[in-house]
């Protein structure tokens, strides 16, 4: 369980994105707060203290051991190597930095594997980046699910959660075109999502027995296979297989009338068939404050809603919300798993 | 322009469904409130004066003719004929009485065309009821255009409009199954729709400039290609061709960070590409007050934007928010077109 606040591994991100800004300002919201988890960044310590002066952050940095970040994170925000130094500008990514992005990943969720943290937060990257520098994942959800592999021996199946204090959503497919969405809906895949999620809402967020909905992937949920029959075939079985196994799944409903707040109510989390299907009620109650977390891995996970940003990354005003969310959420989770 | 306060014909629609009791319900909240419509309802009068009494209402109705309502609205419900009775029961719909819930809406639009009435809003309907009886239209959005053709002589494209006071969306295609949306998705269909939203925007509603935002059809509006191409072959074209012909429209742009707060504010209608895409955000967001506006008419209609709810509809316990939304927004609409 690691210090009594908990303690996460921040991973740099992209440099040339808000990412370590951001970093800087998590840790002066949060570095008095003792229900919050305390963090450091595995990133170089001379880039941030540029960054930090730029922005008139004046954000104390101690270069420090995994061992000693709890101890020093309320006087400063402790710093994990690496020295190299970082290639790109503000707002401008270069592809030497990739290789370092990278690595800040694997260092975390090694660090998290020894138990030197106790969850991870990851920083946005962008993936052309990484891929001109041969990366070889979609996103780093999957590159997660690798890292579990090669550190637990375990082969992980991620699941992507949209987490809010008003709404938890997990969209079955994630980026795919539209035109995918039907072909690749199956019962398989709803079954052992369902699964992933019930047990990492028991195990992660302490509910005994989680209430899971599922919607329906056309208008008014097909209205009884007048409007497309995937859930006649394929959604509320997977749904009935899934209360056979004794999990408290229920659905398939009409995606329109799921997410106001009466009906927010009645489930703990929705799964939704495609991306927009369940980013748009979420990002539209809990714009600042959702959180990703990758359901599904051997380690606790989370990560902002939003990407590297590079349009504003040389201005400074980036909002430190989302990472706040997720800091305080990763160190939340990683007690009730402990 | 009518009396003043702006005449409305409501329909019956289904009378074994919530509709006739929110009738009641919605008189008795506007008689007294000069700023909304009044209006009348086409329906059978004994039988709302047995609604009225079985729910404890306590409704004074008045039959006459569409000439006198306005004057007679403050004292009484004004019902304007027929006298035929009704065949099913709350809750228990009847196929006998299919020819009369259709004869409602024939009626209101003739009295509208007429002059008699300002503007239409129509009760919910029940389409499995109405078809088995013979009633050949999906539903009422395309049989209010063919009454256009019929009492206007103008061939109509209905074009459906989600509105609330918060948020305002158009879906592109409606009540078809997901897999069918990408192929019926063509740059004539959102051209055609941009032009009606634009026109009616104008003279319905009175900006002098609308400002129409589309969105993606795939997540992240397809990332420049990575993920869907319908955004750079299709929509982006079509929204092109609408700003030369001088809308002030936008896009593609991500579905998911469409709707929040400070996302709303930089548009007056949102187009979407398919159902869920529209109602979700703005059932999340405006559950209860949400109206339904038919676009493309050469008349103003809008309804609630619920269904009959036959499994409600003996409780008495209806709430007639929408309705009432939906009548004020007609006599909105039909002030500033007149």
């Amino acid at each position: 369980m690691g210090a009594p606040r908990g303690l996460v591994a921040l991973t740099r991100g992209d440099p040339s994105g808000i990412g370590p800004e951001l970093a800087l300002k998590a840790w002066a919201a949060l570095r008095a707060d003792a229900t919050a988890p305390a963090f450091f960044i595995i990133a170089e310590c001379d880039y941030l203290q540029n960054l930090s002066r730029r922005f008139g952050l004046d954000v104390p940095l101690a270069t420090v051991a995994p061992s000693e970040a709890a101890a020093a994170f309320p006087r400063a925000l402790p710093v994990v190597g690496p020295q190299r130094g970082v290639a790109g500008a503000l707002g401008v990514p270069d592809v030497a930095d990739a290789a370092a992005t990278v690595a800040s990943i694997e260092t975390a969720v090694e660090l998290v594997h020894s138990g030197a943290a106790d969850a991870l937060v990851t920083n946005p990257i962008a993936k052309e980046v990484l891929q001109r520098a041969g990366f070889a994942h979609p996103g780093h959800t999957e590159f997660l699910g690798e890292l579990a592999l090669r550190f637990y021996g375990r082969k992980a199946r991620p699941v992507m959660l949209l987490w809010s204090p008003t709404l938890a959503v997990v969209p079955a497919t994630i980026h795919v075109p539209l035109a995918k969405v039907p072909q690749l809906i199956t019962r398989d895949l709803l079954i052992q999502t369902g699964e992933i999620v019930n047990a990492d809402f028991k195990c992660r967020f302490g509910l005994a027995a989680p209430r899971l909905v599922f919607s329906g992937l056309n208008p008014h949920a097909g209205e009884a296979g007048h409007m497309g029959r995937e859930e006649i075939e394929i959604i509320a079985p997977a749904i009935a297989a899934l209360r056979e196994a004794g999990i408290d799944a229920r659905g398939p409903y009409p995606a329109d009338t799921l997410f106001h707040a009466a009906a927010r109510e009645k489930y703990d989390v929705a799964i939704c068939m495609y991306h927009d299907q369940a980013l748009i009620p979420i990002k539209t109650l809990a714009f600042d404050n959702a959180v990703n977390v990758t359901l599904g891995l051997p380690f606790v996970r989370t990560s902002p809603d939003h990407g590297t940003a590079f349009d504003i990354a040389a201005k400074g005003t980036a909002d430190p919300t989302s990472l706040i969310a997720a800091l305080r959420l990763a160190g939340k989770l990683a007690k009730t798993d402990a």
